[in-house]
């Protein structure tokens, strides 16, 4: 049957996570239920990243098999169509070989983190931020960043529930972009890894705002990672500022087919 | 009475606008049900920019009077939590002279104007822009803007429901800026006068998008201008893509005061 790359946006808030569940709004569930009325049947679309309940992205990309043979820019605007009025849309699409995985062919993940650094709530960027009192020390923060990157036992920023074999990772991005925006101090935090473990983002976005705020120095990050214990980790950030932002495969599965 | 200037931020969806009414629900009347909270009885606060229902604001200013004399900070935090859980903030306050008025002082006012042009509907940015199919020329839209600056008789651009006295204003800035961001192509339309007509911004932007998408040439712009007709306007662009942005004073009011 073809195959289909999908590159996918959604927003988090009314989802609980990527992943299919009985019961509660998932996007996978979304996206197979819009596959569904183009092509009936039971749909099981793979995804590079399982993300967490809360989280967004713009750059997911998925995996679906169709019957027959589509348009891809015309399969990309009937799943739009389908998957209203939900916050997910279909960016791109393309035919790939049936060799291609989403999950298993991906090279690289890219996440972002937004952090706004200020008194008062956010109003246009709320639900898309974590809100901290501020301000942050950016330099700071970057410091602590640098000592996470390479590779290491990340056991100290994974969730007790991570499923991967091993806790060692790569982790080759750990970068911090301080803004001066018109909604006051904003901290990006841009990681890139081959893969990530359960929480991994969360966990050390949460302990960089410790850094940032004054409450830990960079020496306690590095203490923090060789002490290879969870509890040894941040307070983990909420869901509602990281976005998953690309994937990264040998070629661009859309080079040849439809970029909205 | 102590008189307070307080920088304000808004969603637009939910109010019927800036202005008070019976009824609707309104920036204002929110605000000044927060003061009430504060200090019984009845408040009047004026601002720099009544805006129409669906826009948003970045950097309203408004003024309140208070029988009692209050920390800017604490004003302020008093405000934002009894604001709650409507999408307004006070993000800066200052105690300023009997004399400074919101909207009378006000030297200039700053508007930005979100288009983002794709296929797919919005997702994470949707209620902040206006989605075109697009693509958009941005150069044949800066070139169509220039022949909008400066000191012109602009009753194109109004809505007939507009009260200014004269419809002659001085233009100051409109400025195109494209980028390329991860949903998409984005252009952000970017004013500034000391005052604007009623739908002024919503006006010129959707009359520079016909001139974005090639239906209209700059010259088109110049003819539209010319007719001081309000049918030769271009289609006025929805409001949930504008932002009031700034207003400038011969000097800063929140100098002096908290800023968030």
């Amino acid at each position: 049957m073809p195959r289909y790359a999908l590159r996918i946006e959604y927003h988090g808030a009314p989802f609980s996570g990527w992943q299919r569940q009985d019961g509660p709004a998932t996007v996978q569930g979304a996206l197979e239920a819009a596959l569904a009325r183009l092509d009936p049947g039971p749909h099981a679309v793979a995804a590079a990243g399982r993300t967490d309940a809360g989280v967004h992205a713009l750059g997911q990309v998925a995996q679906a098999e169709m019957r027959k043979r589509w348009d891809p820019f015309r399969l990309a605007e009937a799943l739009n169509f389908h998957l209203k009025p939900a916050p997910v849309a279909v960016t791109a699409c393309a035919e790939v070989p049936e060799d291609w995985h989403a999950r298993f062919s991906a090279r690289e993940r890219r996440y972002m983190f937004r952090i706004l650094a200020r008194r008062a709530p956010p109003v246009l960027s709320a639900g898309l931020v974590w809100r901290v009192p501020g301000p942050l020390d950016a330099a700071a923060m970057q410091a602590g960043a640098d000592r996470l990157v390479g590779l290491h036992d990340f056991t100290t920023f994974r969730s007790t529930m991570c499923q991967a074999k091993s806790p060692v990772k790569s982790l080759d991005l750990l970068r911090i972009e301080p803004l001066e925006t018109p909604e006051g101090q904003e901290i990006r935090v841009h990681a890139r890894a081959r893969s990530f473990l359960h929480n991994q983002v969360r966990s050390l976005v949460g302990t960089l705002e410790r850094v940032g705020s004054g409450a830990w120095s960079p020496d306690d990050v590095t203490a923090a990672l060789e002490a290879r214990d969870r509890a040894a980790c941040g307070p983990v950030s909420p869901p509602q500022g990281l976005c998953f932002m690309e994937v990264r495969y040998d070629s661009d599965p859309f080079e040849n087919g439809w970029r909205g």
